[in-house]
C-alpha cells in the first residue's frame, strides 16, 4: 500500500482540538490522541509523546484503516483505526485524560458502565433532544494490547452506539463524532457530565 | 412584524459576555445562551450551537418580546423572552451550565429553592446592602417545552424576585440584570455563593 | 486637610495585583480591594463597584489616615486605615473572596481563629523560619459597620500579630505586607495554606 | 574551585519550566525551585525568593556538586545537589508546592509512602510500560535541615528508585528525569496521579 501525505488543514485540525485540550489540562504528560478520517482508507493520528498543546505537521501520521501500522504510530492507533472502520460515520476521535474520567473509571469497571441520568447535558450529543431518559456510557478494562482490546471494544459497542464515546478503565475518554466539531462537543459535553456526576457522588456515598 | 437588525454594539456585548464565560469553561459544548433588551418590543439573543466563546455578528439574532419565535431562534428564547416581558427594567440576561449549578439544582430540585445565609457576597445583587438574612434562589424543573416553562416561571417569580437569578434543575442558571454589567455581576455572585454552598454541603452531609 | 493625588506609580502597582488575582477568580463580582501607603498620612485605595481586574487611574483614591472618609471611596475602607494606622511597617494590604477563605472563615467563626500546622508553606510569612509550629489565623464575624469592625480587630490584633493576616466570617481575606511584593506573598501563602486546610477537612470530618 | 556562569540555554530552560508550573499555580508565593546539570561538577539552581513565573538570568546561580554552597544559594539546594551526585543519570530536577502533594504527603507521611495502583499514566514515567503493577512514591519527614535530609534521601532511595520523585511531608514534590523534557513528562505524571489519588481518597474514607 502506498504511503498518503497528512493534507495540511488535517494537520491543522489536529493542533487546533490539542490546544484546546492542552489548555484545560486534559492530556497531561504528553498523554491522549487526536485523530480525523482523510479518506475511506486513511486516517491521521498524533504520534505518541508528543506535547499534545503544540502539535507540528511531523507530529501527525498517516495510518491506513486496513493493513499493519507504519512505524511511528501510537500504541492507541488501533483503537482510533477500529472505530473509523466500525462507523464509517466517525469523522474525528479525541482522547484524553482528565481526572474525572479515571476516578469514574475505575469505580464503575466492575459494573462496565456509568449511568448518567436527567441532565440537560444529554442534548450536547448528536441526536438527544431531551434531558429525560438515561445515557449509558460503557467503561472496558484497560489492556496494553490494544489490537485486542480495540476488537473487545467494536464487539461491544455492536450495532448500537447509546454515547459517542467510552472510558477506558484508569485510563481515559474516548469520544468522536462525524466532524472535528462534533467530536469536541460531545468531549466538552460528556467531560461536564462527568464531573458532574463525580460531584454528586461525593455527595451521596 | 417587521425584522429588526442587532445592533453592533448589542451584538459586541453580547461577544464580550461570551469571551468572559467561556473562558470559565461555564459554556461546555456550546451549551448556555445570551440575551440584551434593544428596544420596547425586541431582544437580540445567541443562536444555539455557535460557540460561546467566539460570538460573531451573525450567531445573534433580533427577536420579538411578543408573537411567534423566528426561524433560528434558540430553543430556550421564551426563557429570555418571557423574562423581558415579565420584568421592564431587565435589560440582559445570561444562562450558563456549571458544575455547581447544576449539582446543586439537583439536588434542590424537590424543595424548590436554595437557601444562600450570611455571605458577604449577598452585596454583589442589586438591592441587597448587608450579608445578614437570606436568600432564596428558586429552583424550577426542567422541560423541553420552553413556552409553557417559561409561563410557569413568569407564575412564580410574581411580583417578588427574592434574587435576579433561578436554577433549572439539572440544567444549569440563568441571572440577570438591567444593564449587561449588572447580570454578570450577579452570574459571578451566585455561581460564587453556589461554589461556596456546594463546598459546605460535602462537609456537613 | 488638602487633598493629595494618587502618585501613579501606586495606582499602577493596585492595577498590577488587580489583574493578578482577578486570574484566578479571586474576587468575583467586583468584590475585594487593594491599598497602598502613599505617606505618614495618606493611602491609596481602590473604590467599590469597580472591575478588579482592570483598575483605571480613576478608580484609586487617595484616602487621610486620620480624618473623615472622602466621598467615594469604598466601606470597606476603614479597615484598610485602621491597619495602616495600627502598624507603621504595613506598606501594602489586599482583600479577596476565594471559596476556601469564606467556607473556613464561615466554619470556624465560633472558635475565633483558624489553625494551620506542620506545612512549609509557613515559611512564605515574613519572619517564619520554620514549618514547626502552629500558625492561628484570626477569624473576626464580619459586620456592615466597618469602622466599628476596624477598632475591634485592632484591639484583638494587639501587639503580636501571628499571621500577616485575617479572616472575615463569610466574607474573605484580608494580608499585608511591608511592600505589595510582601502583600502579594502572603496572600499566595494563606490562600494555598487555606486550600490545604479545606481539603484536609474534607477528608478528616 | 574556580565559579562558572550559568549558560544562556540552561537559564532559558529554568526560565520555561518555570512559566509552565507557575501558570498552574504549582509554585505559589515565590516556592518551589528548579535545577539542571550543567557538566559533571556543577549545576544551575534557581534563587530563593524569586517570582518563579518570571525567572530572570540573575535569578539562577551555579553550584558546585562537592563542596560549601556560594552565597545566594537557595536552602534547598543540597536536595538538588545530592541527587545529582545520587544518580548520573539525571539531568533535571522540578521542585513545587501542589495541594494534592502537600495533603497527600502529610495523609502518608507515617506509613512513608504513597502506592499508585492500576493508572494509565504510570506510563508517562521513563521505563514503564505497562498500567499494571504498583508504584511506591517515597515520602519524607520534613526537615529545615536539608543537608541531613538530603542525605537520609540518598540512603533511602539507595539503588533502587521506584519512581522518579519522592514527597515532602507538609512541603511538596520533587520529580527528576535524564532532561528537563522527562523530568517535566514525570512531574505532570506524578501530579496527576495524586490529583487521582486524593480524589479517591475522598470516596473511600
Amino acid at each position: 500500500m502506498l504511503e498518503i501525505a497528512v493534507p495540511s488543514d488535517v494537520a491543522a485540525e489536529l493542533a487546533a482540538i490539542g490546544r484546546f485540550v492542552a489548555a484545560r489540562g486534559w492530556v497531561p504528560a504528553t498523554s491522549g490522541n487526536f485523530s480525523r478520517r482523510i479518506d475511506e482508507g486513511h486516517a491521521a493520528v498524533t504520534r505518541s509523546g508528543v506535547d499534545k498543546g503544540n502539535i507540528r505537521p511531523q507530529d501527525v501520521i498517516a495510518v491506513p484503516l486496513s493493513g499493519p501500522m507504519p512505524a511511528g504510530a501510537s500504541a492507541e492507533t488501533p483503537l482510533h483505526v477500529a472505530r473509523y472502520r466500525g462507523d464509517p460515520g466517525i469523522g474525528a476521535i479525541v482522547h484524553v485524560h482528565t481526572v474525572a474520567a479515571t476516578v469514574l473509571s475505575r469505580a464503575g469497571a466492575a459494573a462496565g458502565f456509568l449511568e448518567l441520568e436527567g441532565f440537560e447535558m444529554h442534548k450536547s450529543l448528536a441526536g438527544v433532544t431531551t434531558h429525560e431518559g438515561t445515557l449509558r456510557l460503557p467503561i472496558f478494562a484497560n489492556d496494553q494490547d490494544t489490537q485486542g482490546l480495540a476488537e473487545r471494544i467494536e464487539s461491544a459497542l455492536g450495532a448500537q452506539e447509546p454515547v459517542p464515546g467510552y472510558l477506558l478503565a484508569g485510563h481515559g475518554l474516548y469520544a468522536w463524532g462525524a466532524t472535528m466539531v462534533d467530536a469536541q462537543r460531545h468531549l466538552e459535553g460528556l467531560e461536564f457530565l462527568l464531573q458532574c456526576s463525580l460531584e454528586e457522588r461525593r455527595r451521596d456515598r
